[in-house]
């Protein structure tokens, strides 16, 4: 099941996506009573996906992301795959929709995209045992783990190089009902291909990164864990169209725009 | 004007301290109508408030928490004033409020005390210019900024090892009107003086923070930013009691406890 956010008409809810541009009249989203949290009632009320703005499919409390966690990746920026997973935070500030313009920041003039599987957490948990970790995610969305890597470079935490306000575009919609163990992973600008891949390349497993990230902290329904991007990051410019798209979940495309 | 958050019978409010210790009957709360991010009223519904649970001041939506910004403490450690702040984040999962119990995480075996001035955001912003800082500011509040000193040498992005739930301790209320350039910042263990500093002591001002962190993303009402901690940080076992004081704002109490 496809679940997206939405707003229409200043109105903001949730709806299950049926249907892809082959169906006869287009994709519609049947408008979900309440949240997709908990058990949760289609209201039968449908509108064409084309007609709504699609939102990011959750707003996370908070996105743990994780570094280094392709080995091809490490290497082309001259990097060792870490012993424990490189654990940091992007901001529910830095969280944008599909079609969201990604503002080049200020302080940076090498951009760079990371197309990234997005695992998107259904239930409140902590110390969740690898058996039970199925249990706490909702489902899985495209992410792009947008960085300054100039930034980056020059600062030792990456809280503003990976933090900026639009770095974390998510979407376009929450596949609940998917085996994210070998699906390919690819991210084109401007049509081009840059980066492809495949999750089965991942160092640690999703059970791996939710047992390591919950014996710290409890996760809520909304977070979302960024899982590494694979090789082939490289910059973004003012301008360019970056696609993000994963075997089985769709296409999450965003425009570089220059800040005002 | 100190603006306390505060629960009675399951419902949450703000309010205002009124008195202290030594006033007759003891300080009572002057209850809010609404919240302190616009202009409010109080009630005139006072309450003793030794009859309230004390709540974290505010709950941020991010905590944004600034490293060695205290020379003799990035010494301490072994460590250079670094060129650019040393920025990164605390989630809203990771805050707990004055009384409440900071639990020792199972991964570390070196948890510390780190007392700092916390500054509490008061409007939405971004790209805050130096002389509108003041602007932006609700007020001030003590911070502990609890850490894994064992899993921050470890792991290089410090997620867990400051992120970890219980490790913000923030209260006991926010102080509105008050010159942070100069006030004395002590922490204490069991009754025991740990660290003692001055805010003067900072390598960057607040100001110099907003303007740094704000380049980059938008801060929201109730966001906080951990100004860095002076020296004498060290080790909290199991059943230490930990206060942060902080001249002209009060003291932040918290209990270390072994985890279930």
């Amino acid at each position: 099941m496809r679940i997206a956010r939405f707003s229409l008409d200043g109105n903001v809810a949730f709806g299950v996506v049926e249907g892809d541009a082959n169906t006869e009249g287009g994709p519609v989203l049947d408008i979900i009573k309440g949240h997709p949290f908990a058990e949760f009632e289609r209201s039968g009320q449908k509108l064409p996906l084309d007609k709504v703005r699609l939102l990011p499919p959750v707003l996370p409390n908070k996105v743990v992301a994780i570094g280094r966690n392709y080995a091809e990746h490490a290497k082309e920026l001259g990097n060792e795959v870490p012993d424990a997973p490189v654990v940091f935070f992007k901001p529910s500030t830095s969280v944008c929709g599909p079609g969201d313009p990604v503002t080049y920041p200020s302080f940076s003039s090498e951009v760079h995209h990371e197309a990234e599987l997005a695992v998107v957490i259904g239930r409140m948990c902590k110390e969740v045992p690898r058996e039970r970790v199925k249990d706490v995610v909702l489902g899985y969305t495209c992410g792009n783990d947008i960085t300054a890597r100039d930034a980056q470079r020059r600062e030792e935490q990456w809280a503003r190089a990976k933090g900026f306000d639009s770095s974390c575009p998510l979407g376009p919609w929450v596949e609940t009902e998917l085996d994210p163990a070998d699906l390919g992973i690819m991210c084109t600008v401007n049509g081009e291909q840059r980066q492809l891949g495949r999750t089965s390349e991942m160092v640690r497993s999703i059970e791996d990164l939710v047992v390591h990230i919950t014996e710290a902290m409890t996760l809520l329904p909304g977070d979302v864990i960024l899982t590494g991007t694979p090789a082939g990051v490289g910059p973004l410019n003012v301008g360019d169209e970056v696609a993000v798209t994963i075997e089985g979940i769709g296409t999450l495309t965003n425009k570089v725009i220059k800040r005002d």
